[in-house]
């Protein structure tokens, strides 16, 4: 079971930008900082302020801040909001089941519940919740120090 | 988010050969019946077997058949064996992490606690509760009428 690294990003970005709130960060040193594809974060980035989660200070000195405090964005939020689908199955994506029993399947149903039971696990936590009283990890998301 | 083919497969077979009791089943039919590869369900069927979920009666009319009854034959229990794993983003993938944030990051538990949320939904749901009052179903698995 795999989340899509559009997820994955979007949650190291916002650590990233929540534990540099006196800074801004800019793509090219986040992507550099994960050793990970600067165009795949950007594309990331474009979904994050879209949603209203990011925003980007432009010109020379610019780059990306939270558009909200940590303690708003909530990890199950941004999941819904950067998984492509939560089609667990291949009868689960629209318009593309070939699966014979799709019709009076109820596995559907039941992975459609795992699948919220999952969700609201996220929704009990919030970027802050990441980084609050973790020295160890704002240390290592300062990327001035860095 | 995603399940590997292996447990879609698997659960698929696990119905098929729950809905035909009276009958066993040949990889080579379940195959063709779902358009799905023969050596990928060949693969499946070996797994459901070491696992004891499913055996082969040999010879000529062989086939396969449940080795349990399919009311005993937990949805989480089969998940739980045929999924690869449940490295949701990359740094849960045993010495694959790149992420420099791993020694101290609490993204992993949260995803862990979700994980178990979403398995612990499937442990209330057997192969027998996919089958049973599902005329529909039973008619769309019958292998002898289809």
């Amino acid at each position: 079971m795999r989340l899509n690294l559009q997820s994955d990003y979007a949650l190291r970005l916002l650590m990233q930008l929540a534990a540099n709130t006196n800074a801004l960060c800019t793509i090219a040193d986040v992507a550099a900082y994960y050793g990970i594809s600067r165009t795949h974060l950007m594309k990331v980035a474009n979904t994050l302020g879209r949603e209203g989660f990011i925003e980007t200070v432009r010109g020379r000195a610019g780059g990306l801040r939270l558009a909200r405090k940590a303690s708003s964005i909530i990890i199950g939020e941004v999941v819904r909001k950067t998984e492509v689908d939560f089609a667990l199955v291949e009868c689960l994506q629209e318009g593309k089941s070939n699966c014979l029993l799709t019709p009076a399947c109820r596995l559907k149903g039941v992975l459609a519940e795992a699948t919220q039971a999952f969700i609201a696990v996220l929704d009990n936590y919030t970027i802050a919740d990441l980084i609050t009283n973790n020295d160890a990890l704002r240390d290592l998301l300062n990327l001035e120090a860095a």
